[in-house]
């Protein structure tokens, strides 16, 4: 461990941080909205502690080791949300601490879990900046997901360690460099693309800008209370459902279908695996709304797609209460935020290749009952999946399954309903947003006790870092010598 | 495979059923319940199916082969339950063939799930049946679970190949024949110790036979409306937490404590594991029920401590309506639900053994993030485990939360409220009976719609016979020469 690079590492991510801080700037310059002060404060203390830390340790240029990797990335997020919930609290627009700190961990994860009772009545670049913080959030998983977790080994994803886009040489720092840069560019190609789309629907640009951060975070923010569902709009939707799916699939592959590999680009199974539970998922809903909900076919598939794209990638916007559906769709998008996105997507949850692996491995386990002797690997596109790889697979699944479980029950014990427990520590874990029950779309998180607060802060974190990431901190062995 | 000696087998089987028979028959006669006849045609009607089959399929005395076994305790189980039910039908205690086959999978399974709205208006011999099925289902269990589960090598039961009690002759015949021997003087003598103590604490004798036949099936049917509740007596209670506790440890073990081996039985890991989840989980429902439900702590660990044992092992007796407890109490007794009794006992669930070993990888997984290089085998009671016994509990493991996933979903299909699907499939798989809200303790199972009983009758045989042996049939492979 080397705890001075780590800071210095840590006030350069501030410094960062503090840079980006001049957009919601401009914004509420622009509009005139009086916050300028907030910002201008916010900049001022992170650019000072990020000085601070950048100055008093210097880097000293040794490698990084794993143990370094995970103490930046989980020190990194929960500290980048610390200084990014500044904004909320001097502008007066979020009233406690940890309500602010909820939220700008619900952005940079982005979760899109809001304790805002109304947040149409919040200034322009407070807006702004919460839509922007889930977008930074989501540039930051895609590098995280693509060109860190790989090496670190995290949850089976050494699987990926050959798609990495760009050069990959084995020094860790120049990688991360140059594979951000790729993908920098394929995030704000895609994003532009949306926000032209969102603005030829009518969309106003501060509207269009703001939500189109969210959706490619797979977010779910939204600058109107009612979410997607104030502009009624099929056209709008059909963009949302389009760029929604594409923020959940995995970015190497945006990145090989921009290069013009369109062969790599369709054979991609987890994309295969993705698309089919989609399609699937919204068959099965709308044929049950049809039957019990709507009284036609059209809105059925309509706020059907739209919703199980909004769950399956993690964003959470919605264009219907899904709150009051009935018992199966309710509980079809509550099983769909345990899915989740592709691996390299903005999506949370368990993601789908993992899914795809686990039901291999049982299909596996019911052959051999028939040919005990028979060696059949675990194949995936084709290549075998070593022993090493299932098993980290399969130690995620427990462990998300098991912090899923430990964290709804200390929720029940803070007095929220059985429901409401569970589906708010899935969505949070998941970083999909809103629940069910009392969590629901057309609900919001500012009920829940502080310690509740705090404990879904800390799933959002986890789930997003993969699990593994944050947990390792807490084993005994990882501060040994 | 061979259909002629499956045949023959199950011919054998329903012969044995047709002799258990005369147990109710005798009861009718006694109490003059005008249930002779109906158990008559009953026993007439296996003995000449047994016949048939008996002498039509002679045995040609060749070896089982494994596939032979899973077809022969899959049918078996789902068979017998057809017959079982004849005399619930013709005494007109339940009205159609779904409730009773319903009731009867639920006897035979020991899950004790229920449609009957009044068990008290049954007639005698119906009950003694009701409850005598259970005892004669948690027998097969132990059977099927420490004499043929590890030799087919489902679920990572491998591991316990060693445990077998008595003599362990290669071929399966022999070996099943002795161990069923030295298993079933272990359980009539524990059953004969229940009988007297509850007799001793007041209970007639009617209901001692019926209770302890219940208890050491960790199936639940009580013989009054109320359950347990009825008798409002803190020493019955007391002999009931003892004898579930008793019920859900491994049969080996009790088998090695008659023999004196007191060391034997204590140093067992699965017996600490089931008894820490004991003990910790009835001290936090207590003192959950003593600050939101009770007003004094002796309520408070008398009836958490009951409910605790009750679900852990899977028994399902309730003393005091779990259904209006505060939403903690509830979702740790559904969490227990799915952790279950000790392998080799009558407990259902996905079983201690396999909880802990998920553990002890989960925690695995994490020390290998940090020592990248090191090989780290999972040990149980200070045993390496193999990576195949390790994929089978994985396998194991999912293949439970899958299906448990799939019918849930298929539940709220049929118009169920999302907290009722959910336990209500996790009450059947895992075998435990009464689960939350509309299948609640003081609720029954009568609702649900025909499709649902089907579908529960099946989660339970599922859960009951581990998973694979069922699941296992539905492979196209399984069919193929």
């Amino acid at each position: 461990m080397q705890p001075s690079l780590i800071l210095n590492i840590l006030g350069f991510l501030y410094l960062f941080l503090s840079l980006t801080m001049i957009f919601p700037l401009t914004v509420s310059i622009i509009y005139k909205d009086g916050c300028v002060s907030a910002f201008l404060y916010s900049i001022v203390i992170t650019v000072i502690s990020g000085l601070i830390l950048f100055y008093a340790f210097p880097s000293k240029k040794k490698e990084l080791s794993h143990r370094d990797g995970f103490c930046i990335v989980t020190l990194g997020w929960a500290t980048v949300a610390l200084f990014g919930s500044l904004p909320f609290i001097f502008s007066g627009s979020i009233n406690s601490f940890t309500n602010a700190y909820f939220e700008t961990m619900s952005g940079f994860t982005t979760t899109g879990a809001t304790i805002c009772l109304s947040v149409e009545q919040l200034p322009q670049s407070i807006l702004f900046w919460r839509s922007f913080i889930q977008w930074l959030g989501g540039m930051g998983i895609i590098l995280f997901s693509i060109a860190i977790l790989p090496f670190l080994g995290v949850g089976g994803m050494e699987l990926y360690k050959a798609e990495v886009p760009g050069p990959t040489p084995d020094k860790i720092k120049p990688r991360i460099a140059e594979t951000a840069r790729i993908l920098w560019k394929v995030y704000l190609l895609i994003s532009l693309t949306e926000v032209i789309l969102l603005l030829a629907g009518g969309m106003n640009l501060f509207d269009s800008l703001c939500h189109t951060f969210t959706t490619l975070a797979t977010g779910g923010f939204s600058t109107r209370n009612n979410s997607i569902e104030y502009y009624n709009s099929p056209y709008l939707e059909t963009v949302f459902i389009v760029f929604m799916l594409l923020a959940g699939i995995n970015f190497s592959l945006h990145y090989r279908l921009l290069l013009g590999n369109l062969k790599g680009f369709w054979k991609n199974s987890e994309l295969h695996f993705f698309l089919c539970v989609f399609l699937i998922s919204s068959a099965l809903i709308a044929i049950n709304l049809r039957l019990n909900f709507f009284d036609s076919l059209v809105p059925s598939l309509r706020y059907a797609s739209f919703q199980v794209a909004s769950i399956l990638t993690t964003t959470g916007y919605s264009s219907n209460n899904f709150g009051v559906w009935p018992a199966f769709p309710q509980c079809l998008l509550l099983l769909l935020m345990f899915i989740g996105g592709c691996t390299g997507s903005t999506g949370g949850g368990i993601k789908c290749f993992r899914i795809m692996l686990l039901l291999k491995q049982g299909y596996r386990e019911l052959y051999r009952m028939i040919h005990p002797r028979a060696v059949i690997p675990v194949k995936l596109s084709g290549k075998s999946i070593s022993t090493g790889i299932m098993e980290g697979v399969w130690g995620f699944f427990y462990l998300y399954l098991f912090l899923f479980a430990t964290i709804s029950l200390i929720m029940t014990l803070l007095g929220l309903d059985l429901i409401t427990a569970i589906s708010s520590v899935a969505a949070c874990i998941g970083n999909i947003g809103p629940g069910l029950s009392a969590v629901g779309p057309a609900e919001n998180y500012s009920h829940i006790p502080t310690l509740g607060k705090w404990l879904l802060s800390f799933s959002m974190l986890v789930g997003r870092l993969e699990i593994y990431t944050v947990i390792v901190l807490f084993v005994p062995e990882f501060w040994k010598k």
